[in-house]
C-alpha cells in the first residue's frame, strides 16, 4: 500500500513528458559519402543519437584532404565534448586547437579603426555613446585589444581561469581534426569503406539505388548522406537538385591561402582584414598563422591578389588558390538523399560558418529524423529549417560587405552599392528605430525575433551595426552614467593587465598542469555545460 | 582602490542588459473610450507600465454593464495579482470569483462521452493507448471527473493545498469585476470622465482630432484607445477600418443567456455542452450557474433555442438574447487609434478567449508601445502580433466545430463539412504524422512551432485532437507500461477521494482561514510567481 506522499509524488511526476530529443527512426541503413569533417561529424552524431541505424562512411584514400586552418564558432565546443562525448584532454593533445574569443575586424571605418566581435554580451550602446567606439564594451573585447585571455596570474603565481564563464571556440588545423575524427569514428565501431564512387545509380522513381565504385562495389542503403564537398556528387550531380547562387549578396569566389610563422605570438582571435579586392583571414595555430585572401575574380586576378598579400603581410613562397561558389541547393533532403556541408551549399569564409552550418544540419537531421522515407512532414521540416538558417547567414554575412567603409576601391564601392542583404535590411531599420536590438522589444512575430531564434542573436547584430557605425541618428543618453561606464572599463583594464597571453598558456602547459581543462569540462555551471546540445 | 574581486564583479556584472520590458514613450496623453473590463484593465496596465503617460477613461453612466458570468484562462491570475498588483484577498472578498481548473467538454463523440481540458500537462498519449480515452490523463482531470479540487483534508482535519502547483483561472461575475476595477482605477489616480461620446472628429489626415460628448466636452488626446465594445465607435465607425468576418470558421452569432440555482454544487470547471444548434456554457458562480446557449441564427430561431435549453436544463423565466459577430478588424492600431476587446474583434465564447485576448492586446501594447505616433515599426509589430494571435485562436476554436461528432443535426453536419480551420489542419496532420505534438520535434521553422509560441501550446492541441478522437492510425506502444500507467491512476484516485469540493472550500472560508490564499500568492515557487507577466 502506498503512502500519501507516494501518491503525491506520483501525481506530480511529469518525467514522462521528457520525450526523446531524437525519436528513433525505421530507416535501417545510412551510407555517408565523404570522409571529411562533415561526413565524420555526421557519422559520430548518428551513432550517438540514432544508435538504431547502421551507418557506413564511404571515402577514398585517393582524394586528398585540404589542410587549412579552420575558424569555428562556440557551438562546436559543447557539440564535440558533450554531444559527441569527445574527451577534451585527448582532443587538446591530438588536435592542438588554439582558443578563439571572437573575431577582430580590421573593418568598418577608414584608417586604423578596428572592432571586436566577442562571444560575450556587452554594453555596446554605452560604449558607442561615451566613446563613439565599441572596442571597450566588455572584458573579452578589452582582452582582445591586448591579445590576452581570461586567465589571470595571481600574486602568488597561481592561475585563476575564467574560461568557464567566457565562451570561446577553436582554431583548428583541418588535417589534425580529420585524423582525430577518423580515429574516433573507427573506435566507435562505425564502418569506413575505402572506395571511390564513380557512379550514382538511380531507380525508376529517381531515388538512389546504389553507389558504384571503381573498386567494383555496388553499395545500397536506405538513406544516402552526401558529404562529398563542392562536387555535390549525389544531391547536385546525380539528382540535379536546383542550386540558388548567393552572388548578388556575395561576389567573392577565390581564396589565396598561405602560412606565416607566428613569432611566439598566438592571437586569441581570428583576424579579418579588409583588402583591396576582398578581405584576408588570419587564423592562429600553435606555431604558425594560416592566412586566406578571399577575393572576387571579377575584380582582381590571381597575380594581383598574390602581390597585394605579399606586400601587406611579407613574402611567402608556398600558397594555394582555392575556388568556391557561394550558394545553396534549394533542398537539403531530396528523395532518399540528405546533403550537408559544402555539398549542400557554402556561404563565404567570413564569420566562420562552414563547420557551424554543418553542425546545424547534423543537429536538425538527428532531431527531426523522419520515421520513414515517406515522412514528408519531417522532411519538409528539415528542409525549411536548414534553408531559413542558411539564408539568415547569407544576409548576415552580406551586412559586412554592404557596410564596410574601410576602403574606396572599385570592389568595395561595388559592395556598398550592390550588396543584397535581404531581410537584414529590416533588422538594420529596426535597430535604428530603437537601438539596441538586444533591448528586444519588437514583438514575437516581428522579422527580427524570427531571425534571433537562429544563430546570430540580437547581440551579434548590434555588434555588427555599431561596429560598422550604421547608426543613423544620435543615441539617447543611457541609464549608465559616464562615471559608472569608465569605472567598469578600469576594471576590464586592471584584469587584463594581469592576464596571460595564449602563447603563455600553451607554453606553460597550464591547461593540463593547472587543471584549467578539468575545471572547464567538469564543473556543472560552465557555459559549456549550460549550452543546449 | 578596488580589490581584485571587485574588478571581477564589475567584469561579470551584466545587470545593465536587463533592458526595460516596457520602454517609455513620448506619447503624453491617452484617452480610453469605454469603462468595461477591457478599458479598465488597459487603464490599470498603462498606469503600471507607462507611468509617464497621462491616462483618462471616458465612460457613460448611461450605458449599462452586461452582467454575465465570464470564464477566463490562467493568464489572468498572474496578470491581475502580479502584473497589476491587485490584492488577492480583497479581490476574493469583493469579486467572489470561483476557481476553474479547466473545461469539461460534453463533446467529441456520441453518447455520454466527455473529455476534460485541464490546465496541466498530462500523459494523454498513454491514456489514449491504454483506455482509448483521455479522461484520466492527469490528476486535475481525475479531479474534474469527480468535481473535486486539489485541496486535501488530512486525517487530523487540517488541509493541504496543491493550488500553488496546479494552474487555475477564475469564473467571474462581470458586474462584480467591473465594480471592483472601477474602484481600483479611481484609487490609483486615473481620471474617469462621465461623458457620452456622440461624435468622433477627424482631422485632415484622418487622425482623430477629438471626441465630442453630448454633455458638451471636446476631448483630445495623443492616442485614443477604443474599448467601446461591439460598436467599435472609433476604429470601426469613425475610421472605417476593414473588418474580416470569421464566418467560414464560426457560424454562431447568438447567445441565449440565463441563470439557474446551483443546489450547493459549485463546479470546478466550465462546462461546454453540445446542443442541437450549437453549444451551451455553464459557468458556476458561488450561488448560481450562468448558462449561455450559443447558436447560429442560420440554423435555429430564438424560440427553438429557448425551448431546447428549457427542455435540457429545466425551466427558467428570465433570459437575454445577445447578438455577436465573429471576426476582427484587419489592424488594431490605425493612425492615432488602438483598439482592444470587442471593438477590435470577437472570436466566439468557446475556450473563453474574450478576456484572454484583451489581456494579450494590453500586454502587446505596453511592451511594444511606439516611441511616437510615427514609429511605424513598433505599430507594425503590434498589429502583426495581435492579428496572428487572433487568427490562431480562430483556427483553434474552429477545430472544436469541425471535429465534434456528438450529434448529427443539420448544424453539426454543416460544421463538420464546412468549417475552415486554416493552418490548424497542418497541425492535425503533424499530430497524425508523429503523435503527440507535445513530443515537439517538428523543427523550429515548422508551422506548429510558430503557433506553439502563442497561447495554446502543444499540450492543448494534443488534448483537443485526442479528446475528439481525431487519431487516424493506431498508436505505437508507449514507453510507460500498463502497470505503471494504472499505478499512477490509482494515485490520482486515492488523492481525489481525499479532496474537497469547491463548495466545501468556500463554505468553510478555508481560503482565508487556512491561509491557502497566503501560501498561493506569497510563496516564490508557485505557478503564479513563475509565470511571465
Amino acid at each position: 500500500m502506498s503512502t500519501l506522499s507516494e501518491h503525491i509524488d506520483n501525481a506530480f511526476d511529469l518525467s514522462y513528458l521528457n520525450f526523446p530529443k531524437c525519436p528513433p527512426t525505421d530507416i535501417k541503413t545510412i551510407g555517408i559519402l565523404g570522409g571529411g569533417t562533415a561526413g565524420y561529424l555526421a557519422a559520430l552524431a548518428l551513432k550517438k543519437y540514432h544508435p538504431e541505424v547502421e551507418v557506413t562512411v564511404i571515402e577514398s584514400s585517393k582524394i586528398p584532404v585540404i589542410g587549412v586552418g579552420e575558424s569555428t564558432t562556440t557551438e562546436i565546443v559543447p557539440f564535440l565534448h558533450r554531444g559527441l562525448e569527445i574527451d577534451p584532454a585527448e582532443f587538446f593533445r591530438e588536435v592542438e586547437p588554439t582558443l578563439k574569443f571572437g573575431i577582430r575586424f580590421d573593418w568598418g571605418c577608414p584608417g586604423d579603426y578596428k572592432f571586436n566581435f566577442s562571444f560575450f554580451a556587452g554594453h555596446q550602446y554605452e560604449s558607442y555613446y561615451y566613446e563613439n567606439d565599441i572596442k571597450n564594451s566588455n572584458w573579452p573585447s578589452v582582452l582582445m585589444n591586448e591579445n590576452k585571455i581570461p586567465v589571470i596570474r595571481n600574486k602568488n603565481g597561481t592561475l585563476t581561469s575564467f574560461l568557464a564563464s567566457i565562451p570561446f571556440s577553436y582554431h583548428i588545423d583541418n588535417k589534425n581534426l580529420i585524423r582525430f575524427l577518423n580515429k574516433e569514428v573507427k573506435s566507435r565501431g562505425i564502418d569506413i569503406l575505402d572506395a571511390e564512387v564513380h557512379e550514382v545509380k538511380l531507380d525508376e522513381r529517381g531515388y538512389v539505388a546504389s553507389l558504384e565504385s571503381k573498386e567494383g562495389h555496388s553499395l545500397s542503403y536506405d538513406l544516402y548522406i552526401d558529404c562529398s564537398g563542392f562536387r555535390s556528387k549525389i544531391l547536385g550531380q546525380a539528382l540535379k537538385t536546383e542550386f540558388t547562387p548567393f552572388t548578388d549578396t556575395l561576389v567573392t569566389d577565390r581564396a589565396l591561402t598561405f602560412d606565416m610563422p607566428n613569432k611566439d605570438v598566438v592571437d586569441c582571435y581570428t583576424s579579418v582584414i579588409t583588402m583591396n579586392n576582398g578581405w584576408c583571414w588570419k587564423i592562429p595555430m600553435r606555431t604558425e598563422d594560416h592566412y586566406g585572401y578571399v577575393f572576387s575574380s571579377k575584380f582582381c586576378d590571381e597575380e594581383t591578389a598574390l602581390a597585394e598579400a605579399r606586400a601587406r603581410f611579407g613574402h611567402f613562397e608556398k600558397y594555394k588558390m582555392v575556388e568556391f561558389r557561394s550558394g545553396r541547393h534549394t533542398q537539403a533532403w531530396v528523395k532518399n538523399v540528405f546533403s550537408l556541408g559544402n555539398s549542400y551549399g557554402f556561404i563565404e569564409p567570413l564569420e566562420s560558418t562552414a563547420i557551424q552550418t554543418a553542425v546545424h544540419s547534423i543537429n536538425v537531421l538527428c532531431r527531426l529524423m523522419p520515421k520513414t522515407l515517406d515522412d514528408q512532414i519531417s522532411i519538409t521540416g528539415i528542409n525549411n529549417e536548414i534553408a531559413v538558417t542558411w539564408d539568415t547567414f547569407r544576409w548576415f554575412v552580406g551586412m559586412h560587405y554592404k557596410f564596410n567603409k574601410k576602403l574606396d576601391t572599385p570592389f568595395w564601392k561595388h559592395c556598398r552599392e550592390k550588396t543584397n542583404i535581404g531581410h537584414a535590411q529590416t533588422i538594420v531599420n529596426l535597430f535604428n528605430q530603437r537601438p539596441p536590438l538586444s533591448a528586444g522589444n519588437f514583438g514575437s512575430n516581428s522579422q527580427f525575433t524570427a531571425t534571433e531564434a537562429l544563430v546570430f542573436n540580437s547581440y551579434s547584430y548590434d555588434t555588427l551595426i555599431f561596429g560598422q557605425k550604421e547608426v543613423y541618428k544620435p543615441l539617447a543618453a543611457p541609464e549608465m552614467s559616464k562615471e559608472e561606464y569608465f569605472g567598469k572599463l578600469k576594471s576590464y583594464q586592471e584584469l587584463t593587465s594581469r592576464s596571460l597571453s595564449l602563447f603563455e598558456l600553451f607554453k606553460g602547459d597550464h591547461l593540463f598542469e593547472d587543471e584549467i581543462l578539468e575545471q572547464l569540462f567538469n564543473d556543472t555551471d560552465t557555459w559549456i555545460m549550460e549550452a543546449d546540445v
